[in-house]
Parts: C-alpha cells; structure tokens; sequence
C-alpha cells in the first residue's frame, strides 16, 4: 500500500525501476474465458516505445512483455496475470554527477525527504520507464472491452507549447511520430521540436483521448465519480499536472445555458460534458485531457543542492525527450482503459440485473 | 462499495440524500487524543451552509452536527466516529415537474440507466448538500494537521466566468459571500451574479486552495502521487470538471527552464509545480485549483426527455444558485484537508523512522 | 481503516459505544430495487436483543433501528444505506470501581496500551452492544439473497461448556431462549446456566450457522477464499477464540479416504469439506462453527493492576450474562450474510457471465 | 481484486500456477532502508521446499528466487518490491486422466463451476506450490520486525493424524522432515507415515505458530481484529479448515474463572487468550493453531463426474505427500509474520504518537 495499485475491482500492481532487473504489473480481477497472448500487450508497447524516433529519447530495447500466469490455453483463467519485462539495458553509467545532487524538477528531492536515501538510477521508480507495465495492463482492458461490449479507446497529442492540435484525422495519430491528429501540422511540430532541441531546452503538452462505446451507467455519484476516478488515473501519470473532463476549464467562464447538455431522443444535442454526468456515464463519448509539464532534464545548466544542502550547479547530460507529452498517449489510454474495465466489473457486480424503463439515447435503435 | 469512501487510514464514509432523514459520516482512523467538540466541525460547516446570503439559494437549515460516536471525555478515543446532520426541511414539496424527466446537467438520466430509477427529490444522493458531511470531516482532518504540525489550509474564488481574482488579501475570503480574495473586486461580482439572476442563467467557478506547513516527504511515487489523490478528491466534489495542480494547464505551454524550479539552501527559488515532485510533497505550499461548471437548475426552458423516452420541455422554477462556486471554498479546503490527513498518517506508517541527511530547505532554521 | 469495516463490494462500516449517544452502520454497495423497511431490520435486531429472558443481561432497550438513507419509496436506491440505533440507556452509572483498573479477560489493558486511555463505560467500542449494527446490515443482505437467489441461513447453539448439542429439530433454535436446537435438552442447559450463576461464574459456548442455496462459485482460490472470509468475519465477533469450516479441527485427525466428499451426478456423497473445495463454495450447504470464550465479567474475585501498574483485586458486580454464547447466534448469522452477499457480488463482477459445461450437481434438475 | 492480495499497508499480491512459468509476488509499503538480499528469502523458502526427505512429494526442483525491484544498494527503497521464481519444472505430463474429471476433494469442480474451464495442470493456481511466494514475502517481514523490534515467530507440528505433539525443544522443530518439536516421537511419526504411505492413504495435521516480542497495541478492536486478521490469514493456506487463537475450541467448555487471564505488575499469571484481548495484542506470546486436512491425492480409488456429469472412478497416480501438514509450518510462520508486519505498520500510522502510564507488564523493566 505505497500505492503502486490502480483499480478496485480489475486491479493493476505495478514493479520495477528504471535500471533494475526487471519490471511488471500484477493484473487482478480479469474476467475468464478472454483469449490473450503476448502480442496482444506488446502492440501496445511498441507504441510508447522510447527510441521508435529521433525526437525521443534513445533508451534501444526490445521490451518484450511475457506472461507468467493467469493464462492457460490461450486464454485467461481468472487468477491474477503476472506480467514482466526485463530490463535488457542495465549497463553501468556514471552517476556521478547526480548522484549527489538533486535535479530540478525531478523527484530527487522528495525521495531523498521521504525515503532517507534514493535509486538514483535513471530516476529509480520515478521513471517513465515504468510505464510499460502499465501500458501493458491497459491491453488487456482493451482486448475485453473492445471484444465484449464494442468500447475503443483512442487518444492524440492535442497541445505541445504554443501549437494547439485539432483530431482532424485521428487515426493518423498512429502514423507518425508525434501522435498528432493533423497531417497538416506535423512539419510545424518538427520545426519546433529540433529548434527546442538545439537550445537544449524542453516543452510541455497536452494528451486528449476519447473512449467511444461506453455504456451509460459506469461510475458513482459520490467520491468514485467516473470523473474522479480518471483524475485520479490521469495524474498518476508521471509530468502531468491537470485533468480535465469534457470541456475543462472552460466550464469555470461558460453560463449554465451554454453548458448543459440538452437531451433528445436521438441523442444529445451536445457534448460539454464529455460523456459523464453527476459521476456516472451517460454513454456519450468520454473525454478526458491532461497536461503534462516539459521534461525536467534540460541541458540548460540550473542551480540545486547537494545532499548535505549546499548550493551546486547542474546541468543535464545526455540525449533526453524534449517533449515527455510525446509518450504519453499510450499511456493515457491504459489509464482510460483500466478505469473503464474496472468500473464495468463495479457496475455489473451492484447493478448487473438492473432494467430501465429508459431507452438509451446515445445508441441507434 | 460505491465508492462513499475517501481515504485509506483516515476513511470517510458518508450517507444521506437532500431529502431524506439525515446524513452524515463515518470517519474511521483519527489517531487517539485529539480533543474535539461538535462546535469544531459546526465552524467548517456554517462556511457551506446554504442561505448565508441572498446570492446561494435559500435553504435555511440550522446543519447541526452531532458527534454519535468516537470522542469521549472530550478527545478522540481512536474508534470510528459517527457524525449526523438531521434533515429538518423535508417538507413535501411538488415534485411533478420534474420526477418524470430528465433534467439537463444534472443527474437524473444516469441515475435512471444505472440504478433504474431514482431519488427525485432534490437531487437525491446528488445533491450539493451531501457536501455537509464531508466538510464535518474535514474539520476534524484541519483541527489534527494544525495542531499536532501546524499545517493550514485557506482557499478562495479564483474565477467567476469571465471575472478573474488574485488572492490580494486571502483572509478577506472568508468575510464576504463570494469568497473573493480581494476587497476591491467584490462589487464587480455582485453585478455580475445580480445581472446573471435576472437572466435566470448561471455560471461556472474556479477555487483555488493553498495548504501551508506540509511536511515533506507526503504521497507516493507511483499512483498514489499526492496530486492524483488531490485530483480524485476534487474532481469528487459536484460539478468540478477540471483540477490542476501548481501552474496547472498553463505547462502545457511552458518551456523545461521555465517551469523548473531551482532549488537553492533557503528554500525553491519558485514553485511552478504547486508543492510536489514526483508525486510527493516537497514542503513548499502545497497549491490546487478546481474548475465548477455553472449550475445546471436555471429558469432558461430547455429540452430533454421524459421517462419513457419523449421530447419534452422542462424549466426550473424555485431559487437556485446561480454559481455553486461560491459554496465550493469549503468543500475544497475540506477534500484537501482529507488528502493530506490520509498521507500523513500513510507516510508516518512506512516512513515513520527514516532520517535524511539533507535539510528541509522550506523551513527556516 | 482502523479495520471497522467489512467487506469489498457490499461493504458494512460499523460506529458507536456501549454508552454513546448511538450507534449505526453504512452499509454500501447494496444492489438498487431491494424492497426494505426498517421492519426488516429489527426483526434480526430483536433475535440478539439483551433482556429477552433472565438467562441473559438485563439491559432493556427497545434497540430502534432507524434507516437514515439509501431507500426511497420503500426500495434502496444503490446508495449507501445509513443505519442508527440511539443508545436509550445512557445512565450515569458508578464507573469509579473500574475506571482506573483493568477487568482480566476483557480489552481494558490493551485499550489503554493502543490509544493511551480508554472509553471505560461499558467496554466502550468492545461491548457486545455493537452488534446491533452488524445484525441489523445482515438483515439487508438475508433479504436480497433470499429474495434474489433462495440463499437461507440459519444457526444454532451446538455447545455450552460440557454439553453438546445436535440439530435436531433446527428451527426450534428460534423459539427458546438459548437457540437449542433440540427440544430435549433445553431443561438441562436450563439448570447448567443456573447453577453457574449462583458460583457466579460464566462458561463458553459453540455457535453453529448454516447458508443452504448457496450457489457454486463464491470465494476466491488464493487468500480471500471463501473460508478465510468467514474465519475473518467470525473472529471479528466478540469472544470467538475459533472457527471451523465443515469437520473443522477434527480433520486433523482424518484420512484423505475419510474425508474427501466424492461427487455423484445427484451430488456430493458427503460433507465434510463444509461447502467448500479450494476456497471455492460447491453448492453444498456451507457450515460454520464458532467457539466463543465464557465471559470475563464474573463475580469471583481476581487479581488485577490499576493504571500505574500497581497489583489490585478486581470483582464485576451487577449482572452479566453467564454465557455470551447465549446471544451469538444472530451476530454469527449476519456475519455469514454478509460475507456471502459481499462474494455473490463480486463474483458477478468478476464471473456475470460464465456458462459452464458440467451441470450443477447440487440443485435437483 | 480476484483476493491475490493480502494486507492493507504491507500488502502482497501473489500470482502464478503450478506449471505456469513463473510465480511470485509484489510487496508493497515496506518501509525504505532495510538490507535485503535474495539469500534472506532463500533461507525461508527452503524450509518449505518439496522434496526435501522422502516423507513429502518429488518435485526436486531449485526454488531460486529474484528481487526484481525495490531493493537498491542492498537496501529496499521503499519502492513496491518484485519477487519471481521461475517453474523450472514444466515438462509435459500426461494430463489425460484427470483433465476431464475432477478430483474429489481438490477445486477442480469448483474452479470449473466459477470459470467456466480451469488450468488442470498440477492443480494450476490452487496448487500448494504457489505459497513459495507467500513464504519469500513472508521472510521479509521477519527480517524487518527482528531488526526493527525483536520480533520472533517459529512454529512446529503440533498433531499428526492421532499423535499430539507438545513444543518439547522448540527448536528441534527445524531439525527434522517432520517440523516436530519433541526428539522422543520422531520415530513414532516415521512409523505414521510409512504405514499411510503403503495404504496409499493420507492423513490430516495441526500446525502451530507463536511470535514472541510482540508489542502490546496491534490490531483493532471490531472487524480488524489481530485474531481476525490471523484467521483470515492463516485460513488462506491450502487445505486450512480450521484456525484457533490461544486455547481455541477449548473455550467452548471452560469457566470463565478459569479462562481468564489474571494481570500483575510482573505480566500476565497465564495465556489462554493466546497474547491478544478484544482484538488488540497484550504484549505476551501470540499463539495461533492450524488443522489442515489430509491431502485429497490418494491412491485409494473413489468415484467423481466428468465434465458432462457423467459418473467416472478416478485414482491418483505418482506420489504425493501424505500429509501436506508437514509442509504447512514454514507457511503458517510466514502468514503470522505478513499480519504482523502489517499491523505493525498500521499501529505507527494511527497511534505513532500515543504514550499510555501504564508500564507494559509482558516486557522485564
């Protein structure tokens, strides 16, 4: 109960550092019967892969997931699901130079606070790195949900600094290295992101992911509001720094005439919302934006202390993401994912027998 | 398990509905000895209570807290404690308009699909005025954290539509109806919300909470970071469709050398990160903002549907605030209040016995 | 989380004293459209009421059960169920002879070591008093699974110090006053109890509790089995120094010939495993013993220490009952009620929608 | 949350099958700065091994196994720690005869009614093999809670069949294949056992476990009882039908003059509580019994269904322990020291500053 678990009921146990032997995920609470093989979570995984571009970092290794448990002839059995990936690059680096110093923006500090002493190692279980585990527990939710009751999950990059990025084309999200949804616009994120570079400087950005398919009814009215439970995923998401659901900040200067989601028996005639209400789905497409702050590792050189609190400069070493938002899209699709499964396994255990009189608005009939 | 619980070692557990007998709360885990009375709580919650001024609605309910359980001879004894709020106004009212539809913004259609049917009468377990009981468990958090380490908490309103405030004079808050941090903005909003009145339309908030004297070292690396519980706790607040944490949505557009901040022997040389790194606490302010969208009850028709489906026009009559903003300080400040009670006591469980060389740079010495 | 709730899905977070102004449950994650008055409560509440004969203590309260939440027209809503029962009986009474020493036998010394000082009126949090709030939440979860799924229980006395007892005619258990479940013998436990009264003194007792109906498939396979859930419900039960599944210690004694319970198309040939095979129920009747200590409160005069530490002696005056025993029977029926209620619901969550070849050799076809 | 999980703030979540390729566990909130090494794990688990003497079944297998994370410099950080040992054992056996039927005795029936299908090889997840797991996690806590506070836990073969064992030389226990604590009745239990062995029959056993130097103050005193917490536990172990704390079933016939535990200022005048009062440790020896029934895998032939409910006689083949007691020690201790480590834990966050003016009578002043 460090709170490496996510999830109540489909609950994912996470492991590993960054330059340790290996890291994993424990995943609880799998419905049997779901046919699953490794090259169902490493799709996923190559995705948020680090090194698949020049623009981030350049960590080459395989990450190939294996499944030690839960699985038996091809599908799942119904105990927990051990996932591992070893750590193929622990080769010995220099530390040295900040290994006694803390870097600005990092968790340094705060491990050094709360533990009395920190895996300096690439950031230990700070690390990005550990995301795969993650990601990988993700696919899983997305194989069930999508094969059982037709919810996809989708995601794009929809801010990095000053460029605002429209979901012209979503699927093209996949097709380039940005996870940007505008063909349009890829050359001017190109441009900015090699300038960026060059300062040795880094930007933050904005991830937006949608899942479509979503039965009405998932989530609670009071704390395990839908809403909060995606907050709650979404900021555990390492960099990010705010969530927002449907319309987001924007709601703080909207009037109430302006906001509400009118009903009609085709539908609603609009989304602000962002497919949830009083915490539970209304089966329109939920959506969900985090923003994430720019990489802490810069080569710009900044002042910190050491581990005795004297005053040392620091300067970041080595090739580093400019733009962190630019692996998080994955990420923040095993988060949806997971929230999502659970929640489904939380409605049908209080709710599975339940009949409205209502016809569900949001599908065709 | 529907998620009426917040917190892991300091849980509350709350119950009731706008309109039934009572509501109320269990709070279980409070360490032994704290000396506390009902007028503790009472403070905290005539902040919320609804009818303090002609700008929320009119309910007038005297929101008494009894203490049923947990305290004897003046201090907690380290059981649960009961804490219930009777309902006095429970007079029937006309309910007619509404029962057999959905209003827009609000609850009723996914109560509907979820549960097949539901408590029509002021919104049920909806209703904002659920909110009592957790900031009667958020006094009893406040009074723990300020005596035992001298943690505070204070928070105000951070934007009413299109009107943006500055925390001038943060005392200033809790002495005008608006919670409005600056003496000189307080008629600019009185206009606002007056004008807004007559047009029977409502508008959205933003709050903004600061906690002060927080230990470093609180929150977790992993999922339970600080801010994911902070993001869960307020996106748990009714209407809240947005949470940021330090800069917020604002580092989507930041550069690494801006948003970093420098650590230096007497302390960070700015706190863009709003007082955590790595999802920890890091002794600096601790700083968390919350989006409200506007009311939904307002007196502009609308459309929807009715029960079984048909288009059907609705209108809200009766007096209904026309920003749930401006209740929103205290629940705020009580869901902050909450999280870091929970951490204090999970951090002194793991980490009760660590030391680390490094000093504390946010406390004087 | 100082472990005053049960249960995962349907979740029973219990408060009060023996002397406090009340005590009450939340009772969450009960399924929508149960029909439920408070008559369905107290029903279960009279069974374990003290004062029902002179075999038992003499408190005489009318234990009024009042639901504070979660039910609307007449069924629950999906929201959490908030319970209270006032404490009538607040009398101040004479604690001076107990208030600075500690009663051997009962949870005054450890009280006093966990918090540093204790609620000495009554037991406190320790009085058996508190049950009120378990049996009245078992009665929600006895009604739905009846209603639901024709899962019954019922329980029985089977020991009190020397004497044994058979279920010969079970339902007996319910018309007298020490839950004999065999008419012949309640003469002899008649003159036991009161020839140990008059040495005053106090003796232990064995609880039995059957569920029939029970479908296959509750429990989980590794550390919430189905087995260990109950042992930890049970032993949650005041007094309850043990608890045995099916043949219980005796298979200590037994050969794997003897005790495994082979399987016909019409059934299990025996049952010994109590209902349950890996921690899984097979449909077969689930059975549960509970060996209760004698009480501690006893008119022999002993030796104890007072809060410094120093050597006094120690005698209980007023009435207690002479066989805690005596009044277990509806406190063991809850706790079974709402384990399996807890399981029903998460193996629906889990499981909704398996479809197994092999038919269910438990239920007449 | 399929229950692969046990403990509240040190949890261990534990996944893998007998013939799968790996088990293990995550242990989460163990506190930062313990020195750990995989040897500190081995030594437990190699107490329990199969195949150690000819009394207990073949499987010969290494049982290495690895820290995958959180352990950094020799140290755990703090970080949720990854335990894996590979199956190196996973040739292909012939499954034939008992993949279509299932065992009396075994979950096979029950895994099958809650799944839908289950993994026959060598018992999948309900195999006794999976507790190598529970015993490396165990040995964690042990290292920690004798550091940290001088906390011991041994435990021995207390009944075999007909033959009761009394603690004669405590330490012998770990002397011989039988875990038995009295030199004189090795040869009686050798005898036991090879006569079973030919009749091809098993038999059931009682295991016992104390811990010494156990703080007064752990546990709770409602649902979260120390005997709660340990009952749970301990009837999570494969085969487990009963669990009694201190004199257990025996205090079904005691007096209460003779049950109770008298305090003076020199410690308690005896133990039939078995070190705990209302659910809370006193401070003496925590005594915890286990009857665990005979192994269902037996040569002796008996009849079952298949798949389709058809009746079919099944017989074991290859050899299989007698008596699975004889394994269960090393277990039982690791059970005992989870629950403690994790209410350890607990007892610091709630109660970590609570001084009581009562010396604690069970430790020598």
């Amino acid at each position: 109960m460090s709170g490496n678990t996510i999830g109540k009921l489909f609950t994912v146990t996470t492991f590993g550092e960054s330059h340790g032997p290996a890291l994993g995920a424990v995943v609880d609470g799998c419905p049997p019967g779901l046919e699953l093989v490794e090259a169902d979570l490493q799709a996923d995984i190559e995705l948020r892969r680090t090194g698949t571009s020049h623009f981030t970092s350049q960590r080459r290794e395989p990450d190939t997931v294996r499944i030690l448990s839960g699985v038996f002839e091809g599908r799942t059995t119904g105990a927990s699901i051990g996932l591992m990936v070893e750590n193929a690059d622990q080769r010995s680096r220099d530390y040295d130079k900040i290994k006694d110093r803390f870097r600005p923006g990092h968790a340094d500090y705060t491990h050094q606070q709360k533990y009395g002493f920190r895996d300096y190692r690439g950031g230990g279980r700070s690390s990005a790195r550990i995301t795969v585990a993650t990601v990988a527990a993700g696919a899983i939710a997305r194989k069930y949900l999508r094969e059982r009751i037709g919810l996809t999950v989708s995601g794009w990059l929809s801010r990095m600094g000053p460029i605002d990025l429209e979901p012209v084309e979503p699927a093209f999200a996949y097709e380039n290295p940005f996870f940007c949804p505008d063909p349009a616009r890829v050359k001017e994120l190109e441009e900015y992101i090699w300038n960026l570079r060059k300062q040795g400087d880094s930007v933050g950005a904005k991830v937006t992911a949608v899942a479509r398919g979503v039965p009405p009814g998932l989530g609670e009215p009071m704390f395990d509001r839908i809403d909060a439970e995606l907050a709650y995923a979404m900021m555990g998401i390492n960099a990010a720094k705010a969530v927002e659901i449907g319309d987001g900040v924007a709601v703080a200067s909207q009037l109430g005439s302006e906001h509400r989601d009118e009903l009609t028996p085709d539908g609603f005639r609009s989304n602000h919302a962002g497919g949830t209400l009083g915490g539970i789905t209304s089966g329109q497409d939920l959506l969900v934006h985090v923003a994430l702050k720019p990489t802490s590792s810069i080569q710009v050189p900044g002042w910190t202390i050491d581990l005795d609190g004297n005053p040392v400069e620091i300067v970041t070493t080595g090739r580093h993401d400019p733009c962190v938002g630019l692996r998080a899209v994955p990420i923040v699709e095993a988060m949806l994912l997971i929230v999502l499964m659970d929640h489904f396994l939380r409605h049908r255990a209080q709710c599975g027998d339940v009949v409205s009189r209502t016809p569900d608005i949001t599908r065709p009939r």
